[in-house]
């Protein structure tokens, strides 16, 4: 369990300005830049190891066009886009999605590193954003379980705090943290927003410390007591119509 | 049961053409300018008695600042905003909200009527729209059975399709449908988007002929065996990981 770029590391995104997108300002617009920001300034330094999710992909069915997606992390990165992989040629291109798990990737021989960009408008008491869903995590724990491949696979956040000034957006802190320090126990997860993680970056815990298989376990322990308590708290809500309808 | 306003009294809204809004067109921001043009024509036409949401609560309790919100209507224009209504004042009156439940309303003597705007973009092939939060639905609907008040409320939903031409949107098609006319039976629940209600206006059936108290109980039915499916699928999806859990 590690942090592999450190915010020291990107220090020289501190006070940045960045052009404000026309428009509403949402939190997907928002968050473009900066994160497109942080992907060109990991890229200048680490050239051939930083790729974006489609651009990885891409670059490994371009050498293996019957590549098999066999280790934790390969499946994580192939969730959901199943058919995209069996449709691929090398005129039809995986593309850029919204829902990409990861913004970006730092692959280097024995780690592959996923990194995601969370940005928050220090001027807005935001709802903590959508981290990554909970089906799509257990389905990586339940691998990282089995597979017992976790060594060379980490998953961090990068949070960056900004504010309006004089229609630039200014970087005015930026934090990292690492999703296997989080106490599984402390993790929220959202039913009603389609089962997504949600934290503020710069807030979370970070206290837990044994390795990955065991965090795995105790996350798939959170998901079911969660679940639990959600279908308990459902049927509670649920009661007086049933009440209603049986009258 | 009834549409209030037909789609020929909107027939001068058709091939209108209205600025689109800066930045990238989202759902809500491409709505806006359409919502706001059908209330103002409406307005136009019915002065005293179109209001959006929050005017007609300002309104009312500027009328009478201890008014009790009893029927099955006022107790579902007030639905979460209970701590508003509390702390008004004519200097703190109540703002409109992206998620009040109706864009406009036309009141009558003996008659509420929300009117709710819903557009599409006919170029995209977009997911159907959220049109209400089966929660809040289903507490009308209890009110309803229990209060027996249904005569004076009809809930109309506005379709409106439009296209982008030379950077303006122009509407093409407007639907009315009333959601007393739809069968209950032919709702879906979407559970993961916070339980909200989707359909697409200019498809969703309009065959239902009972009257609202039966819509009501029919509704309620459709909730109760709804849930109890979406409690299956969960505890099958959930199966896999207390297995792994339990050994």
């Amino acid at each position: 369990m590690a942090i592999i770029f450190s915010e020291d590391y990107f220090k020289n995104i501190l006070n940045i300005k960045l052009d404000k997108p026309t428009g509403q300002l949402s939190g997907h617009n928002s968050g473009e830049p900066f994160s497109d920001k942080v992907y060109s300034f990991l890229k200048e330094k680490n050239k051939a190891k930083i790729f974006k999710q489609n651009e990885y992909l891409n670059s490994v069915l371009k050498k293996n066009r019957k590549k098999i997606f066999e280790t934790s992390f390969e499946k994580l990165m192939i969730y959901k886009k199943e058919s995209s992989i069996k449709n691929w040629s090398i005129n039809n291109l995986i593309k850029e999605k919204q829902d990409d798990t990861a913004d970006i990737l730092f692959i280097d021989k024995d780690l592959n590193c996923i990194l995601d960009v969370k940005t928050r408008n220090l001027e807005k008491k935001g709802q903590a954003p959508n981290i990554i869903s909970c089906e799509k995590l257990s389905i990586l724990c339940k691998n990282l379980i089995n597979n017992l491949d976790y060594e060379n696979l980490e998953i961090n956040y990068i949070g960056i705090d900004w504010i309006l000034e004089s229609n630039k957006m200014v970087c005015k802190n930026i934090f990292v943290i690492d999703l296997f320090k989080i106490d599984p126990k402390k993790i929220y997860i959202n039913w009603a927003a389609a089962l997504q993680i949600q934290f503020h970056v710069e807030k979370v815990d970070q206290s837990y410390s044994k390795d990955k298989k065991q965090w795995s376990i105790d996350f798939i322990k959170k998901y079911v007591s969660s679940f639990e308590e959600r279908q308990k708290k459902q049927l509670i809500k649920i009661k007086p119509f049933k009440d209603l309808i049986k009258s």
